[in-house]
């Protein structure tokens, strides 16, 4: 089969390698149909990720059909439609036990594409398969399902749900690239009374504004803080959720919190952040940090049945898989080409 | 009457002042039976504490006797032995509506000692008197009771609470003194595995043992972390909880915890501290701040009635009220003196 | 003043009574600018409730300007336009100081038209005033805001809350009154994927989808276990919502919840109800009860502010004050009517 | 192999029977070293639980000896000592994904001596083993983990979390039979301020005071609910616990509680309960039930390692398996014997 293989820092090639092959009685082997690319992806192409070897086949999204399923498989059959969770879970240790798979001990977590071949490539092996994918349910199209791989429920779990949302609340959301898009959405859900979008780019600003955000604030010309303190007569914003992963936003966000206030923070960060404990230690704050788990996958999904989440605007780019370079091109040059999430698909036979 | 008046940085003196007045409908006039100093009268002492000026009466925790009730009062009548707490809540504003009264938006929170004349005295004005203190039921003397003005219900609020201890987990508690005991007091309550008290110094851990700990670790000779580690199967710590407030022992505190784990902090801090978001961003992590509400106050009197809280090892001398300075000096040399809570009581007439 | 004098069961009139006065400190006098009946008053008028003697002014929803403030009111002042809501709360009892004011301890709770003298009148006395109003933001109307006063809160907090509706759920509401249609609006807020509405009558159900069900079943013709088993995949309900009031409404609540479901009674019942434990002891349901906090009243006023929650869809027939006994009998006749509420405006003078 | 079989209503035999095998990937065969008996199995043995059929081998509590392991089983291997818990869990359905691992949807829940063959024997399949199984630590006697395989779990999970014990509470437990006192041991965990124990036996709240009760109620000759009124200051027990399973145990459980509190059934029922909502509907009271998930097991097993959990009171008799028809004689007659848990064990070889 074909695939795009990491050469080390710097080098990829969509290139011909050997099927996976069922190694354990949980695996099944699945038929890519929709696969797309993550920022972490390019993050592992700048080497940033040392855990990833040559060699090794990228991408942790995907939807596609069952092709072969290992001896102890029992929610799966060849043939059907699945959803391949970036998250795979051995649903036995103790993190699995409860619910935080994204943690798990045995070998599971965010695997695929990091630590065994991954989703970028005609077929692929999925293990853990009883707890790691999902039935994609008539009315949901394989690219709207994909869009459930990973940034959905790590806006909506590590952002939404961590920073425990509420109705009436004002939520702040710093980033809005695809993660601060999905939490946004995710926002959305739980009715606050405002949620206000921080970018320093109109463009995704812009996008923020269609996904819901009823306020958007572009911080290399305003100022966010008076902004909040406008709509919250001086307090500051129930709850702030960083999706960047740089110091700035995350001390921006604490920064923009109320008392007794919450800040999710989803970004992956490469340094050391500043907390100004000198201000902070009587505020009563709560920050959290997280991994997906993709345990609210169900509950996203069946939104997504009932028309209340609408992934299509994620979508900007379509892709055959035999042009996935020119795929990464267009999705690492965001800025210039406006992707939001490129969707690449088997071609036709 | 006499009161212990702040003159400035460095300056303060036990002095015949004006009696107070009962300025509002919901005041109370306490006569003082037994009061103590606490960590942040050495602070503000130094000068660290801007919002206290020149003449103001020191001391946020009391336990004394009724001696006049405004108009609008209507829980307390002059003769009630009371707890004053070092909290005053209005009760009305959104904060007190949430049970948040530290943060009280009309005047309240920590203000005794602080923003208005405090307990280190023979007579003290309390504002919103019904929702600000407690009467003490029989069988509870006056210094076991003074424990509840502020250091039982900060561990346990601002520790414990706010740290989510539950059965059966490992709690690391960084700091022994009045503070981190209370925080292992109330840990205890919640039947955790294994309190470890981290400390540099020997007497305190000891005190820490005395209290509940049950692994101590002076960190001058040991390595914390290994000891966790150790203990857990190479997890970490579910709770940590920071009771000194300095940069480094937040620091530790995070890195004792596990994935998924909770740091609670209660130290008071001057500087910021650095959050090594590019180790735990992934990692499942729950942050949180605050100052105490004294919403614990009633279930904390109730386990000291029935003898499940037992204060008196907290108090570790006695003074007359006359003897004041000598007891801030006491108080001050603790590593020399052993003193974690000095109660000062009025003379007989 | 006029006011609506309750005479025993069976008897009221509009009539002329002595003008209310300041009593206690916390109180206010306020101008009634617009009331309502509620089905409560309709339980009075029939002698079910033994608490309202005789001489009483009905009512316990109001919105109205501040005339006259006690001496130890701080949050008003006359002029001030204010919502006054159903439930009294003295701010430190012990259920005030957990938020549950319904249950408060010191003559608050549900006393307005039932303790003390109510809101349908020209004038009323609010005690405890600080803890029991609210003001209302410009861009909300007098009507409008007089559905905060009782039912937005009540199906908010004793249905959806109690209830934990959470997204993606399906919730099963059974009845379409005015409490009913409540709890649908405050399910909305937290985008569950069906709410099926429940009731005997078509036209309630045509208003159940105006305000946001999906599913409606009327009992009398379809099987409400089949609709909400086809629709959850043979499960059950996530949630069920009694606001009826009657055992056989209540039975079908617990009947139509899943394993682990909750059941949330917002209905006034007046004789017990069969549990079915022989078949529910093993399916981890929670069942709840509850009289209506209005803790959640400034949440649902900030929605009612941005436009998330339409509250002019309740109101359906309009009265001069000095029509009240004709307001009363429209509302009585509601199956005939079509009323859900009815609102009385003073005259103009 | 022997095993101890149902022959119908009345009717069961210690015999030989075929050797359980492997039927699944994740099957294990455990030898069983250490078995009891429940309540549950006396229900069964009068007919009363219809699903579980003739030639039925009962049982299902087990500590044991790994003997064979399935190709999927990846955390067990011959020799190892385990804990065979009452609940078997696939861990990928719906309800296993929540932790909710009794209501499992894939043929898991409580199935041991009741679906599939039982723990009263010398050998027994557990399916799914890697969910449903746990490794005993070194120190923990094979008698006293026995004791999680069913009660101590039971007790905790749906009398004391579902009940939301909390420190300070009034805890009411009405019935001290095995289950009841699992009750109180886990209550103990949380510090209420009173454990109040109820049931008709004098022993048996001789035995309640031993594990942790300090008052104690023979309804017989007392009135609980003057008891808990005396206890309370007139208000109500925060959580009340029924662990009998008749109608009047549980309508006395609602009585005690106080206005927002909680009532946890526990108790097995064969009928329906009256709820009195005409007098409940108003007090925000919570009524949970619920099979155990044993999801707390690897907690309670943590906290008998630190010897904060003693279950050796519970065992009051000792068995060899060849006197199993005699251990039932004996447990049947508990009014007579004392019987609290009765332990078999396999024979000396």
């Amino acid at each position: 089969m074909r695939a795009l293989v990491y050469h080390g820092p710097g080098q990829k090639s969509w290139e011909e390698v050997a099927d996976p092959e069922i190694l354990d009685d949980g695996d099944v082997i699945v038929r890519v149909d929709a696969t797309t690319i993550c920022g972490t992806d390019l993050h592992i192409l700048k080497g940033d990720v040392p855990a990833v070897h040559k060699g090794r086949i990228l991408g942790h999204e995907a939807v596609g059909t069952i092709w072969e399923v290992g001896d102890g498989v029992r929610r799966f059959c060849p043939g059907d439609r699945v959803l391949v969770s970036c998250i795979s879970a051995c649903g036995s240790c103790q993190f699995c036990r409860e619910g935080r798979y994204g943690q798990c001990l045995e070998g599971g977590g965010w695997v695929l594409g990091h630590k065994v071949d991954g989703t970028q490539a005609e077929f692929v092996r999925v293990l853990y398969a009883d707890k790691s994918m999902f039935h994609i349910p008539d009315g949901v199209s394989d690219e709207e399902a994909l869009m459930l791989a990973d940034i959905l429920p790590t806006g909506y779990e590590v952002g939404v749900l961590a920073g425990g949302v509420r109705p009436g609340d004002v939520v702040a959301i710093i980033g809005a690239g695809p993660i601060g898009l999905s939490a946004i959405t995710g926002a959305r859900l739980y009715s606050p009374s405002h949620i206000v979008a921080i970018d320093l780019s109109d463009a995704r600003l812009e996008a923020a504004k269609q996904f819901g955000a009823d306020v958007t604030v572009n911080n290399t010309r305003e100022d966010p803080l008076a902004v909040i303190k406008d709509l919250t007569g001086r307090m500051g914003a129930d709850v702030s959720i960083e999706a960047v992963g740089v110091p700035a936003s995350f001390e921006l966000a604490v920064k923009l919190a109320r008392p007794g206030g919450r800040i999710a923070n989803i970004g992956v960060h490469g340094e050391p952040v500043a907390l100004h404990l000198e201000e902070q230690w009587i505020r009563d704050i709560t920050i959290t940090t997280g991994l997906v788990d993709t345990s609210s996958t169900p509950t996203l999904m069946r939104l997504m049945t009932t028309g209340q989440i609408d992934a299509k605007p994620f979508i900007t780019h379509h892709f055959d898989m035999d042009d996935f370079e020119e795929a990464y091109d267009v999705f690492a040059r965001a800025a210039d080409t406006g992707a939001l999430k490129v969707v690449l698909t088997r071609g036709s036979e």
